[in-house]
């Protein structure tokens, strides 16, 4: 899965039936010390995942299972919001 | 899913059969800012797109499920055309 | 599904026994000016491209559907063969 | 697959259901020599993976075959851990 | 398909149970010429390809095909032995 941040949301009228009622978020996805990467994406929000909340997302199918609808053509969805990411100064302890 | 804008449009004789009657649409992946990103695509449209207009589109198997024949072997396909993108000015409000 | 150019064919002996029959051609990924991006992939084809033509091809399973054994283990296929890109001079047209 | 160290781990409360009890680890892609390449990514461990080790991990549906419920919604999972990696000098060797 | 070159090999010894058997060599993706390209991968081989061969291989599902087991958790499998690849001085040709 990826990390993001959700920095908006879509409005859009004409659209796949299968989306209808989906709540769809810009999320901007970043890397571990919250820094931005690539370009934001569209993805399709079941968590209820707010402004500002970092969260993890999973691509293609796997992205549309949380949804009421799991065969909605959606190809990005948010699987968690993330309370804290625990990365150790040194990465060789364990 | 990913923002795109519509930018031409592919004639092709030659093709799979199931392909027959399907739109093609070369469109442009963008950024939040409508930037482009990359290189544009040949993304299948059953919503309708036009010219210019900013749309959203799924990859892989649910890029073609909006279509009369969603077995069809399309990898990209147009899910949405987008009236707006709300991004606030600050990332961290709620 | 993405714009290539054919530049090539390879020769391969040992390999899965489905793809036993499948031309397989190297195509080289272009934009929508016809410039090189990225590096040349291996492709399957069952239209009948020919070198130098312009074809758009499908990734993933999408890629193996035109085949006559569409479970073969291919994961990009040629899908049509180019006669012309519209592109308009502005994209605000439409 | 890819190479990747484990770096952290994540807490998520807020999550799709089918997550509930999978362990979720902060892995950063390596190359073969062991150097960063790209951003982190969360993934899915059922291995037993620790702090520091080098594993490879399979994307989309490959990767949550391991889990107890193979359907979660997890594109990216843990495979196995590493215990050599083995380069000739030369590449040439056979 | 994607043209790669087998540049070493993976001793792993907790993995998953599918992948107990099944042969992990480190490959080197390439372009048409030969040259690097990206990050070194771990692919399964059930070909018989040696050091320093060049290969194709594919990703995602379609990677795990040839193998005695099909649904292993693997997403990417090696697929042919390149013999040699086909390039004509000009593409315009044919």
């Amino acid at each position: 899965m990826h990390l993001a941040r959700v920095i908006g949301s879509v409005v859009a009228t004409d659209k796949d039936e299968r989306l209808v009622g989906v709540k769809l978020l810009v999320i901007q996805p970043i890397n571990s010390r919250g820094e931005d990467k690539g370009s934001p994406i569209v993805a399709a929000d079941s968590i209820g995942a707010g402004y500002g909340e970092t969260i993890f997302y999973a691509r293609s199918r796997e992205g549309a299972m949380p949804l009421p609808q799991p065969n909605a053509c959606v190809d990005a969805g948010i699987i968690g919001i993330i309370d804290s990411i625990h990365v150790p100064i040194t990465d060789e302890g364990g």
